[in-house]
């Protein structure tokens, strides 16, 4: 049966141990936390997940790790975006044989590359992977803004679907637009505010970063966009923007998401917040910053 | 004795085969090309020489073999620029243990990170290593443009020099005041063209990509600049006008001057011009491109 | 009694001759075509009516007879944007003197210029302003994405709303976040597509280009938002999806947009479709594309 | 006889009262102290010249003005830039009757704009004019580079030059570069620095902001320049790149230098440094800084 990527699908985060090795226990409990939050999906070696920060080595063991742990509970991607292909090609070989369902793919990241030298590259990687394919748009990181064309030409060539991380609504909904007589071509968006809108209009799901700390709130978020349900949506929504003004607003730089989600985490006792490099992660000042915010966040819960 | 940079130093190109192996005779009959016309060091596995697009066993050869067919008479430079942390940890130790002279850092490339987590990262890293360290000002490939405090740290933290190839003249020559009163830290040019005003005004050379195939004309110019004479840097200097906009300016897409580079030395027969991805080589329409240039260049040389 | 900014606000195209002044006549009946469609304001002299590329006597004279023929119907918010201080005073009082309820305050659009000079600037220019003032984000055009700062200054300073036409949905989404306790200050939406959002998440209202030549449309779109009627919403924002991957998309450049606005209004014999320099109306082949597509949209009105 | 362009022509400041009106007394001290200076051209209204910022009525008295006072002892250019097209005729035609020699023109700069909508809009506009034009590329501020062919096609519809405040040498090289043949369009550079490599590879002089202080510094500059005299060249270009770590970086956002330029003029008592909004004169702490900069710089001449 063909995988259908929909739903929330969080990109997961890597949990490490303070020597950079992988947080086993902490996988395992954040792996049965998302699961048992209700979520659709696993996105591994996303940009949250620090893929590119992590060893070729240190990758696979999550990989393998992750897919013993999920057990086929809900499907796992993997994030194989290398500047080098055979990195990729390798990472893909090493997730099918682990068990995952899909491979997910953003533009090698190190030259700046046009959308034919794009899709040039992906017609010579699409068909030597045996996963199907997510197409990842994240130009903040890759520079390459993924054109309408990259991603139909994707989707001849075999993409199920894009998860698209740029911000930009007008494209999302273009995306959308261009693909809507297609339904089975997943858009995902990577905007968590974005999610309602996205379902309503006729999106598929979300890879919500959020979503790893607090998975049934953008599942109970999905499910009321998928029901239509806007006081519901309403609600729940609002909690979203709560940790977008608060917690993701711990710190500066662009990384600030990232560190407060892993943060969080850690607060919330479900695995360590060590960070790759250049990636560090937070001083006690902005941790208990991150734990008010998740007080008040917990307390109007039970509001 | 300490290394000191200066004057020209190619950022050599990794000759490849067809099937993205090292084109071994290739490197040999290069590394040659580069002494014989007179170059002051080589610099390996920069942007030129697609090294984020290479395996690390690779990276790992090139830099055995070309040390050993330099043996020593330059020095050697060599990229370890990489995402992963310890990946720039794993190929600095064995340029150690192949006998390089020095290393090469510009920032981790997916994350777009601050001047500050730039400096934290450098802190980091280069205590453990145990050659000199260039610093690499590369924002058109790694989003981050060194700030001069930034290279200030580095230079406390005892980096060797800097190559800037942002282009920006405004910028480089803010280098050159920021540091003039240490002299012994080397600032170097990534655009040919800047190479006389930057000698003139108080620079220390050049990473000239088309050093690759033309390494005489760029040492002329350079002990031209050197000599202050005026005459024959204008002389010398138009000559690489011709080769900027001639060759540089074949096919399309930032990547044409490395494909350029490496074409221009498949049709002087020195080694494969081959690629890794995501680039491609030239197709036959722009190699009779290239080849009718060198042909006017060669011609020009003798009037 | 204060004025309240809300619904659908047309920023409404200048009807121009074929010698450049103002096409009155066709002034008009754009007046009476947008008030009988039911929209809530009319915005003269923002970026759709070409405001900078007109002479200040056009722009008066527009102002005048554009609030005659109003006669009072709906309010008339006034573009003084302006790269002279003086400039900008002197439309403000004759918007005043001439009836027009509110101004639109960009920056000014010449020099690069920090959220400190904005917010310096309008320190000097509210004060001085005898009308309600409106808040203008264009960053296309000036340059300055205003800060959420800046806008709370500009609030503090007397501005009753603020009408953001970045295309920036996580910087929208701040904005209604930052001002949610005081619902007085009206959040206007510049992107058609966001309206429902815009309504159903707190906004006031859209300043959509469209609503000049279809007004109805986006009327029915706010109040199906304002109704939470998502089904009615669906259907409608169909049709804005429509006119936008159609009439917006015939011709290039950033400019298209405004083209193919007046370019519809002419083919609906509303107005003339003359542009004021550097701008120039379609030729006829674009003209006929936007005919097609006109006639295919009233075609879906029907079904 | 043809307007020739070539030197130092400095792009005038516009000396201000404390009210916003111009500071007659100032203009004519800033005159003299030009030409005394040895400069070669005066360019009125440029950016420096704060034009856009000022009423059309003080620009055509400041054209008067100057013009009286220069008594055609130097060619003047007026920058006749504008986003109302007939707004620039005017300031054209104004210019030719109160006797100046040139005018320069920018892009209109309120509305993003196309190369082909540039060319289009330079096709309108050369034929009315009946001064001599000279390009003026300043993308900062008007948002588009001009590319070399819209240049090109500007110099096939008349231009006799152009000046290049890109700050991009490349760029500037290529604009050389392409018009090698034609010797008689001028290549003006609007980068301080730049200067000596400007006219040592055939550039023709340079629109420099700081000779409106220092005049003759820079025309020292350009006369070693001209002489191709290197040693010269790099002692005044070093008090040059003193003027610019210092005095242009007093102060913060873009807008300091000009600032800094006219806090100069007013302690060396030539003119007022009032601003026209958005800008707004240096406070104390940085006028005396300014003014300790230029007692190190007056001290240093001595040495």
């Amino acid at each position: 049966m063909a995988l259908e990527l929909k739903g929330i699908i969080p990109p997961m985060v890597t949990p490490l141990n303070a020597d950079g090795g992988l947080d086993e226990k902490g996988l395992e409990k954040l792996i049965e936390h998302l699961i048992t939050g209700g979520i659709h999906g696993i996105f591994l070696l996303g940009t949250n997940g620090e893929a590119p920060s992590l060893s070729y080595a240190l990758r696979k063991e999550l990989i393998t790790k992750a897919c013993k742990y999920i057990r086929g509970r809900v499907p796992v991607l993997v994030g194989i975006t290398d500047t080098s292909f055979n990195g990729s090609l390798d990472i893909a070989a090493h997730s099918k044989d682990a068990g995952a369902d899909a491979v997910v793919v953003a533009p090698p990241y190190y030259l700046p590359i046009s959308q034919e030298e794009m899709i040039d590259y992906l017609e010579r990687l699409i068909p030597q992977l045996s996963l199907p394919v997510m197409m990842y748009n994240m130009p903040s990181c890759t520079k390459l803004h993924l054109s309408l064309e990259t991603v139909k030409r994707a989707k001849e060539l075999g993409a199920i679907g894009i998860k698209d991380s740029s911000g930009d609504m007008s494209y999302f909904y273009s995306l959308i637009e261009a693909f809507k007589e297609t339904p089975e071509f997943s858009i995902i968006v990577g905007t968590e505010l974005f999610l309602p809108e996205t379902i309503i209009y006729g999106g598929h799901g979300a890879v919500a970063g959020g979503a790893n700390f607090l998975p049934e709130l953008f599942v109970d978020l999905y499910n009321a966009s998928v029901a239509n349900n806007l006081e519901d949506i309403k609600i729940l929504r609002n909690k979203v923007a709560f940790v977008n003004s608060s917690i993701y607003c711990v710190g500066k730089n662009a990384s600030r998401i990232t560190k407060g989600i892993k943060c969080a985490l850690s607060v919330m006792d479900i695995c360590e917040d060590h960070m790759a490099l250049p990636l560090r992660k937070f001083e006690n000042r902005e941790r208990e910053k991150v734990k008010e915010y998740l007080d008040q966040f917990a307390g109007s819960q039970v509001a």
